[in-house]
């Protein structure tokens, strides 16, 4: 019998990261939690940022992941936009492995092919089969439906199928599985 | 009598995260502690963030400063490198306000006009001019010098003379100021 492993994926960003945690028992997968982390444009850059870093830090401490994954950024356009994505995904991260989970990255192309079979699928591909291979009821909000392919992702990669991810050990969530929400 | 406050500069970066650490009463500044945060090249982009994040904790953690000022990033030519600066400097920020400092931002012609007067003055005038005003015997490390520049910046701002920084009270450090290094 393998052991239930729960992965939290993270898609971030500064106006709204995006969180998704997971179950993988042998190649069966569950929902367990979605949602996104929204910061308020009129704060400042650091309040921001600090509003990330303790809000991943929450969903950690209540959902207690044993592995996280986390989405690439692209390079926006606008060199500006990716400084802000940039800051907040550094946040986002010293968050992740602070708190002492390896952190997987995957890119958006390797993600809709983990899901889709293709690296070019639309958002709406992407989603589509995120509410299929978690079995929900509609579709979650954009950023959180990212972080969960993400996390699904993570637990079809070569290391997710039982075996200890690259530098660490697995580790045991509490075995309190919380609700779906 | 005005009381002495300790304020942390940083200047962020991946590879080197320079801090300096000032006490500044009534106009009298005095040099603390500066020094530099490396990381590893070898390791991961998430365990680099989780070095930063945690370094810039323990300086906190050893110093107790009631402020911090951090230098604000310039658009590398190079997206990729502003986009790994801007992840140091997310997970430096984050450090720094989770730790309950009120954090200040200034851009690097405020700070060289800060220093020097003028603000495209050259990075020997600036580092020339750490020295002056914090009697040093040496040249601080390049890192080091510009965070100590960003914080001479903020005590020299129009909140640092004695006013408390916005949004927050001045916290007083615990009153052992150790010896500089």
């Amino acid at each position: 019998m393998t052991l239930p492993r729960l992965i939290l994926g993270i898609d971030p960003g500064l106006q709204s990261t995006g969180f998704g945690v997971i179950e993988k028992q042998g190649s069966r997968l569950a929902y367990i939690a979605s949602g996104r982390i929204r910061t308020d444009a009129r704060e400042s850059l650091p309040q921001r940022l600090g509003v990330v870093f303790d809000s991943v830090r929450e969903v950690i401490a209540h959902y207690q992941p044993g592995e996280a994954a986390i989405e690439e950024v692209f390079l926006n356009k606008n060199p500006w936009s990716t400084l802000l994505l940039g800051q907040a995904r550094g946040a986002a991260i010293a968050a992740l492995t602070t708190a002492g989970l390896s952190v997987a990255e995957y890119g958006t192309m390797q993600i809709k092919k983990a899901l889709v079979g293709q690296g070019r699928a639309s958002k709406d591909q992407v989603c589509h089969m995120v509410v299929r291979l978690l079995k929900l009821n509609a579709n979650p909000q954009a950023d959180a439906a990212d972080a969960l392919a993400c996390a699904i992702c993570h637990a079809h990669a070569g290391h997710g199928f039982g075996a200890a991810p690259e530098g660490g050990e697995v580790r045991r969530h509490a075995g309190r599985v919380l609700p779906s929400r």
